[in-house]
């Protein structure tokens, strides 16, 4: 069984329309003929995909035997990026709990994992640079971290499945936990005309704050092999920067808000200015109205843009809220074909103030699931939440017997159902 | 370490104010003097429970030494009926599960368990009298099923943690699966003067309904040792019984539409006559201000009851909700003291339609902790949700390192951590 660009090579055993295969689905075997490979290095975001499909053809009878339909698969995907986003700062997630969740990405057809790796609350990334950052930052400096071997086991786990590691270091806001590490990092945020006590973002009227992104920016551009590492950006506390004299008076000298180096990618773009082209924007937030305008203004500008915002699903409700995933349409703004296709994809972000491993799973699978054929599958095909029901209700039973924690949609059962622990 | 109603004997090993523990928490020795043991037979209504605080007394210090404080301990429950249902025929739910949840109720003091094991769904109950019942009317009929000997170890399982098994088989209504394996049981459903070919609930105008009911209760009473066997009796559907000429013949008969042992205990109570005294009701639904005039008119009449109707904890939202579990007053109803005497305590309800062995642990715990501690503390030293916050957090951590997979509060960490699977 292979999912995610693994490569693989020969060709099908056939027997007229069915072959059957002998062992179960874990461990039989089957060849495949690859006409292109480019399995040698790390997936980057123009992989070939079209080979993810296979494993979905394999079927199981009523005697527990396990068949595959001769079937000439021609399947691509709709969109590059389909991104899911999980934090590791509001809550340690163990080791194992992010290689599952590798598994169930690459049985989705996710292809881009987006490591929010540190944030205000905690600093688990282990810096070879700074081993500082995660020995103060961390919520415990030796169990809750991620060692550089930890690292790489990530990066590798998730090559063999054709997912793309992007790395997020969040700047200038988010940075809390940084500071424990870094003294004089964080802006000493001023009441009246006296530190308050309290920190904000990174100070940048400090050189020596730019010397030390630019020294972490380049541990981590060469520990993570992906061309991208997302600087995150939001929600920076500007009350605070305004509150220090320093910092005023280092805004008033560059004529900005932004100052250059942590312009804030989600802050309204025509704010914005002097962004790299090949910078790819990615929306995290905004009313179904704000989006649509967010996808004109950007495109219409020659950016290419990632949205999140409809799938932020750590957000839950009760009952089938898998719908209202499925129903995002990312390309339903007003602009030109050439404008459409500078949207590369989406990603599902679950953010971690509520979730850590013990319910990571089922609150991820198979709610996801609804955005993962979204992003693949075309749009005429796949628009009738009715129709989408049986074929997700079936895919969440096949994710259960891979190992994956998927909860129900609704009243029914699974032949392997979930035994517990 | 023990937890709920365990028997053990002898004296505590003390030095001093603390004493040292010389191995990890799961397998250490302690030796408790218990004055008032009744642990022979099964847990009843009214087992002494005044031993189960102890083990929360164990704490963990930075070394990962466990220690035990000097203490007297003088503990009781607040309410003597603490109760937790699960749903076994919306999703079967593995035996692992189900002893999984039977230890962590015991570390949360909880003390019945509600076995909602049949419903319109499924029939997973092996019934030696009806074999039928379960072979045609379960999901699956040998491995969506509970045998007579998972039944026993379920009952086992929660007697040696001081819980008691209470059987639910609601009926009339919801016995869609019964129908299946006891044809002619169920009211073939009419539209106009021909059967619209769809069934309703058990059918009042045959005598062989009450034949099949008697001997499936007859089996029931003598496989569950516990006093009390809970009817359900709710939603019934009233459409399809008048659409039924028999049934509309035998009602007029019988001058009502609640037939005699079909008394659905949850309608409201002033259209029910002729309740035997030593009948518990049980409140399932309504809006608080129902909640509280059901509460007054249930005990005004001299009638004992549960509450249930706040905890429908199968009900999800963002955020931390365990705040509005933690909220409700049980005895803030307008009555006498007799009268708020005779609630006799509350249910935490897992109805099933989105939940399996799947999502069941991260979905009860901790927030069924919040109900937990309502049920069994005093009112005026638990008011606080500020608070509780920190208690509880430490408490869930407490279950994580006992194997229960509690979902977290909000941001932070436990110092053992759930691993994932």
């Amino acid at each position: 069984m292979f999912m995610g660009a693994v490569c693989v090579s020969g060709g099908p055993r056939q027997h007229d329309n069915w072959f059957r295969l002998p062992l179960n689905e874990g461990v039989f075997t089957v060849l495949v003929d690859v006409r292109k490979a480019d399995c040698e290095g790390y997936p980057d975001p123009d992989s070939s995909e079209s080979l993810e499909s296979f494993s979905q053809l394999v079927y199981q009878d009523d005697f527990g035997q396990y068949f595959v339909n001769k079937t000439e698969i021609d399947d691509f995907p709709r969109f590059k990026f389909r991104g899911l986003l999980l934090d590791t700062s509001r809550h340690y997630l163990p080791l194992p709990a992010i290689l599952k969740t590798l598994d169930a990405m690459s049985y989705n057809k996710f292809n881009v994992f987006h490591w929010h790796i540190v944030d205000d609350p905690s600093f688990p990334y282990q810096s070879s640079t700074f081993p500082g950052l995660s020995s103060k930052g961390a919520f415990h400096p030796s169990t809750h971290v991620y060692s550089q071997t930890d690292v790489s086991r990530v990066i590798s786990h998730a090559r063999l499945r054709g997912i793309r590691v992007l790395p997020e270091f969040d700047s200038p806001g988010h940075t809390q936990s940084w500071g424990k590490g870094q003294p004089g990092l964080l802006t000493s945020c001023y009441k009246g005309s006296v530190p308050s006590g309290t920190f904000g973002p990174v100070n940048p009227a400090m050189s020596s704050s730019y010397q030390f992104i630019s020294r972490l920016f380049k541990e981590v551009a060469s520990v993570f092999p992906d061309p991208y590492i997302h600087l995150g950006g939001d929600e920076v506390d500007f009350t605070c920067w305004k509150s220090n004299p320093e910092v005023r008076g280092f805004m008033q000298k560059m004529g900005s808000l932004t100052s250059p180096g942590f312009a804030g990618i989600v802050l309204p773009f025509s704010t914005l200015v002097q962004i790299p082209e090949e910078t790819v924007l990615h929306i995290w937030k905004g009313s179904p109205a704000q989006i649509q305008q967010e996808l004109s203004d950007i495109t219409l500008a020659g950016y290419r843009v990632i949205l999140s915002a409809p799938w932020y699903i750590n957000h839950i409700a009760y009952g089938q809220d898998w719908t209202t995933y499925y129903n995002v349409q990312p390309l339903n703004f007003t602009g030109s074909e050439q404008q459409k296709s500078l949207v590369i994809g989406g990603e599902v972000c679950m953010w971690g103030e509520y979730v850590d491993a013990t319910n990571l799973s089922p609150r991820l699978w198979p709610r996801a699931s609804a955005a993962a054929e979204r992003l693949w599958s075309d749009e005429k095909t796949t628009s009738s939440v009715t129709d989408a029901f049986p074929r997700l209700t079936d895919f969440r039973c096949r994710l259960l017997r891979r190992g994956i924690q998927a909860e129900p949609l609704f009243v029914g059962h699974c032949r392997h159902e979930y035994e517990g622990i």
